[in-house]
């Protein structure tokens, strides 16, 4: 598999400090991410509500918003932001990462989730995490296209303003984009299937919680659109760009 | 009709490939945006709720701000970032855009919008998409003149910050400008009209859902705002310009 | 009065194409907010609820952030993007605009806030713009109090991120900063006495609306508080600073 | 103690202009800070209602998420935008700034919250602010870790945007990160604890209404919290940079 763009697909680079920095960046970045997002879940819960009320709904997406903007302006500059192992999997299958390091950022990613999910039963005085559950009415193939297509939407985001070597200014709003496609997303799709777009977000509350029904969905559903968007823009999108036609990466761009 | 400051109203932009990757960006961005849009109502009928609460609003208001923001700036840098036929045609009246590249972005956002509501029906287990109506109370010519208050304020926030050739520093903050003011007008339309301000938004749940009871106000109203707000800023607002008192565009500008 | 800073306190003033223009985009910014900001209460009232309710509060809120940030990115560059006349009174006070600019901006701004009411009794079926009172049991003068101090604060954010020519770039995010602030103060205020901190934003629906009752408090309060903080960022904030610690003007900054 | 990075933990430091100036931007952007904040409390207990609704939540989440962005926005290039003395602890542990200097901002963003309290019992007609407890059926020890775990996150940001010499140009969204980690921690941790991070948010709130209970989690929690993230932050992730991979200080950075 080609590696492109990034130089750290090289020999050393599973002791080299820089990937040891990476990971530990998406560690800590995670761990902000779905310590708030399952946070806030759990605070529902514990008021007696859910995501079955409008209130419910925004307080949630805004939560998962307001939290990835967050995680993903830490972790820009050193590991490239990317909190979620479907955002890995695009960047893998479209060659900007090697396999290497994708398994740092997948164990890291996952260990943040986990961590994030001890102390939310520590802090929440011993609540079961939630998760994530497809909704009554709503089938099992429903569920994986909806985590599909917004996978997809995330992961092309992604794509678009923090990966494209021709990203330019955008690679300033990045971190906004892809924490409010998020939260835009939660509107549309948390009724649904709670609409995770993230295995590590499913995995950490699932183990904690040890609720484990339907959790494949949010693994299969997620690395095929992410994959997908890595794919399709990798291939499709960034070869057709005329050669000249934008300025070279700014200083001031991540 | 004159073609000025873009160069794509030339020979051959038919098949220029420019002109297929700015088509393509406004297809995947039209289609990201109605789908978190008209999923984020669908969401709330799924909950048994609708607009007609303030929450609902404020989740339905959050979505699309949030979801625009996203698609503007995704296509941004190769479009325009227009994901709306009104503002096309505003461009097209002020001459920013030729009439076949219009065409061009017509057809991409309503296909956009379309597939959008293809795959909401898919992943929400066969929902009818719900689209815009009047409300009660409410006359088709309040109505009319909602859209066309709102869109005008739209197309002019998109000339400002995003077409005007000395928009400057401006040009950072227009996705959010674009995504925050459809987000407030919905605020304040929601109610009413629910505040479309964009014919493919409202044409793709429309043809899904089969619903077309005043479907025209959602074009007409549109395409007049956008198109006065295109024709004012072009004609009375630019002129006004003294030659030097601003900046050249900077190269972080977009 | 001396007249700092701004080149604009010159002979001739009155008929130069730049005061013209730039009353035009104080005149548009502030149509495009109080509609959506009043029109946000007026939605509200469409659907039975109003601002007693914390979904209520969190609707109204977020309509004005998001309008205001709107309205003062579009007028940034031309005006100073003050949509306000305790901005411009504010700005008068510490001598960085002239009396006559002055004028043109409060006709400008007053005329903008009627227009929208009217839109908006045209929009809504005719409903009686609602404006600002005070509630049950908050007396006239904690009203002008909380005016005061609440448009101190937003006077004094206007002044550090967009007028202080050290203001380096807090300009980028003044438009943000300022459309943020008028947002947490409502979520504050705005049960006791609609949090306005503009009299233009309570003249154009009081005047649609005809309600005069405590209208003096949304003139007074803001004009106080916007003089003070004006008088004392000028007088106190502004000369401590040490001549050379501070970078000059970036090209990028409004 | 090793003072680094900045010049000012020097001889004459408490009668230079520089640190009184720092010193009234961190009073005054508390002020602002605290009185949106607990202002927004006490309007939902002026209408009936706390943050036991997730509309209540989401309100309280979004006075604070704004105005935290605004107080951070107008010190942040005088003082360092701290406005919470766990930052400036862990600025302090970390070697930051000097402790003749911490005090000075201690002192003067327990003013600045005290001050916001009082006017706040002015505004609202005599109102006893509400501050922080621990809900029903969260034990001291979990709302301390709770306390312990967010500031963790905050401080931890603070330090990766504003503070950290190789920030780049994260500096120009750290105010947003800031104000919408506060946000996003509020809607996990406000129905456990409150969710302070801010030992003068909670001290103001907690002199002016005489609520003392518990009240000293509010200045543990987020002293630990804060301190661990500024010596962490500055001896593990700090050390680790390769010398030569970032750019230098951009002058648009702050």
């Amino acid at each position: 598999m080609p590696v492109r763009g990034y130089t750290w697909g090289r020999t050393g680079e599973a002791t080299h400090p820089d990937s040891m920095r990476a990971a530990f960046s998406e560690f800590i970045s995670t761990l902000i991410f779905v310590f708030a997002g399952e946070g806030s879940v759990l605070a529902l819960d514990k008021i007696g509500q859910d995501t079955t009320s409008a209130s419910g709904l925004v307080a949630v997406a805004m939560a998962h918003a307001f939290a990835l903007f967050v995680a993903v302006a830490l972790a820009a500059n050193i590991s490239g932001g990317h909190v979620n192992p479907a955002v890995t999997f695009g960047a893998l299958l479209g060659g900007r990462i090697s396999l290497l390091r994708s398994m740092y950022y997948w164990v890291a990613q996952l260990l943040g989730a986990v961590v994030a999910s001890i102390l939310l039963r520590l802090t929440t005085a011993g609540m079961r995490p939630l998760g994530f559950t497809v909704a009554h009415g709503v089938g099992v193939w429903n569920a994986l296209i909806f985590e599909i297509v917004m996978t997809f939407g995330l992961v092309y985001v992604v794509y678009a303003t923090a990966i494209d070597p021709k990203r330019g200014s955008l690679g300033t709003i990045a971190p906004l984009a892809i924490g409010f496609i998020v939260g835009a997303n939660i509107l549309a799709g948390g009724p649904f299937d709670g609409a995770s777009m993230n295995p590590a977000r499913a995995f950490g509350p699932a183990l904690l919680g040890w609720r484990w029904r339907d959790h494949w969905i949010y693994w299969v559903g997620p690395l095929i659109g992410g994959g997908l968007a890595g794919l399709i823009y990798e291939y499709m999108v960034i070869p057709q760009e005329p050669p000249t036609a934008h300025q070279p990466l700014a200083p001031e761009d991540y």
